[in-house]
């Protein structure tokens, strides 16, 4: 017990420094209920470690005037978000505020050493443009389940290659700081419930549509990640008895009807056969269409276009419908590139989840948009690292 | 955070000698690595508030012997687990271990007054036998959902006029020690993770199969409850988009398909209509066929209860399939009246989820039957009043 609180004490001031900016000793010690010896003690430790620096007077709140602290302006963290098709590499201060960015297209199926490289070559880059000259820990987030004490994908399915790689450890190792991996979902939530829609509630769903779909399972403050790491995984919860393949083998899965990959091929079918003429023109015109084109489609009214969104926001809404009885949360977030499709589609969640959940769990339930879009991720794992940084102060 | 920490060492200490029994001083200190001048301290207090006593000298370790520490031996908690038609009442030491116990059956429809009247009274007799001259603390697990802070059920569909009860502070007022209230499914799952067959895992599900269909979602060594305390109530999740109505208004709930009631009901078809000549016998001799006959049934080879059985598996198992997606568990645990259909139910629960769920999911995934049979509640019950009791020290 006694080692835990000698330990807990510089974190909880740092996290403290992160979230609220500049305190005064005196805010600070009041905020920790400890004594004001005990809180000099640790603030000069940490000076010393050059995690804080003094930041000139507080305001007077009467009384002898006090010290603020904040966190060392030099403080850098590397944050990752690795998808299948693209990564976007962010380097942030101890606030997570964001200092420089890159995003280009990857192919994670290239695998990790050649991955990792790349990723450690934008971080150079950012360096070379004056982000930083060391970091001081990285987070990042990966497409597929992660076994997180370890920092290790397990059995990643669009990963070939991955499966087992010590990813922290190669990290860290070339990058010379603390590490922490985590699944791109799970960072996506922390992100939301740290600084957007969901930064008021301790409970929610954090339901990712993309090629694939993926839920970050938020509950009482952190994320639930399972005895695997493959919590959240509800792509492939059956919705169809009798429906289409999935590519997991098994038939009617959630991603098997819904998600880019399976709205990418109903438009096709949809342009092919005529079924949707707007469809059909855009694949003349451009060649190809894909879930985007469906949003665009039902936007311009196209019949077809809007049953397609209906038809998934319904199947995904039956699935939450579910999850809502299980776990009842608090609020549930709609990301990924998908959420583009926006109140349409949130229409037909909102319908299915409110029809099938006892009003009990549904009473006072918010359906919404992620709030960060495509920085849900970077700030997730900015959010890891400085924890992890933060503990080891 | 320093509040907090002075708080919780006395409580560390009566949990190590719940759980443990009796500890030396020596001992303690080491486990809770405080100094032993810190432990005395405590140690001292916790005996002048009657918690614990000194149980003669500890075997030696070499050197100075050291003191056993116990808890109090005339620690008492009561432990309720209310039904819809029965209750237990039990009055265990601070070790969880039954000093009396009595079990009647009861109407929870009769309304709060007088069934928590009728507990009471319960509670004075096994007085009367000797089993306490007062208690410490008392748990109470009631059949629906409730506002776990509050101690107030929240519109408990089975309990006409419980809706808000203030259970808990009427339960303190006239037993005069704190009363902790839960869920009843939630208190299984807790007595099943604390001395049952989940004790050595941090994450399960407890699915309860009484008259209806409840789940324990036991995560990072707590009971989730969710926002409204309604969390794990899955029996109204869809199986059947266009199967029978559930008696919540909805259409081919789990509880609709499968359940106590459902196969109470479909038992008495499959009698009238002669398609089990099994059961139609048993109508007849009986007057009356329930789900228990349905098993007894099949246990004597009758066809058509097996596939009552089948199917009931079958579509418990898609639903805990989904479940095991989101929330990857390290175990599935099957309790309440139902779990007696034992292993030919097992069995078909097994094949849905292990042939639903993605290998890394399953591949180490016991689904088990309940070890601790109708204790289940009433031990939850006595371990969430423990908890309560222990922080208040």
């Amino acid at each position: 017990v006694a080692k835990v609180i000698a330990d807990s004490l510089s974190y909880e001031v740092l996290c403290l420094l992160r979230d609220h900016g500049p305190l005064s000793r005196a805010e600070l010690a009041d905020r920790l209920a400890i004594p004001r010896a005990r809180l000099l003690g640790e603030l000069t430790r940490l000076a010393g470690a050059g995690r804080v620096i003094e930041a000139g007077p507080a305001a007077s709140r009467g009384g002898r005037r006090s010290t603020l602290i904040e966190l060392d302006a030099q403080l850098r963290l590397g944050a990752v978000d690795l998808g299948a098709t693209s990564v976007r590499v962010e380097v942030v201060n101890g606030r997570l505020e964001m200092i420089d960015a890159v995003e280009e297209p990857i192919d994670v199926r290239l695998g990790p050493r050649p991955v990792l490289g790349r990723i450690g070559e934008m971080l150079g880059k950012l360096a070379a443009q004056g982000s930083h000259t060391r970091l001081d820990g990285i987070g990042l987030g990966l497409p597929g389940p992660v076994r997180f004490e370890a920092g290790v994908p397990v059995s990643p399915p669009l990963m070939p290659g991955w499966d087992g790689f010590g990813v922290r450890e190669l990290l860290a190792h070339e990058q010379g700081c603390p590490v922490v991996v985590d699944n791109d979902v799970n960072i996506m939530a922390i992100g939301e419930g740290y600084s957007g829609v969901a930064r008021s509630v301790p409970d929610f769903l954090f339901v990712k549509l993309g090629t694939g779909i993926g839920c970050g399972v938020h509950l009482v403050g952190e994320v639930h990640r399972g005895k695997d790491g493959s919590a959240g995984d509800i792509g492939h919860i059956q919705v169809e008895p009798t429906g289409p393949v999935c590519a997991c083998g098994n038939v009617g899965c959630l991603e098997a009807v819904f998600g880019g990959a399976a709205l990418a091929r109903d438009a096709l079918a949809a342009a092919r056969t005529g079924r949707s003429p707007w469809l059909a023109r855009r694949l003349v015109e451009i060649g190809a269409v894909d879930a985007r084109h469906v949003g665009e489609a039902a936007a311009a009214g196209d019949p077809t276009a809007m049953a397609l969104i209906r038809d998934g926001g319904r199947r995904l809404g039956t699935v939450l419908a579910g999850l809502v009885s299980f776990a009842n949360p608090s609020m549930i977030v709609i990301g990924g590139g998908l959420a583009q499709l926006g109140h349409r589609l949130l229409a037909e969640v909102r319908a299915a989840v409110y029809g099938r959940s006892l009003p009990l769990a549904t009473g006072n339930l918010p359906i919404v948009l992620s709030e960060l879009g495509d920085r849900a991720g970077v700030i997730g794992a900015a959010k890891l690292a400085s924890d992890v940084v933060f503990r080891q102060a």
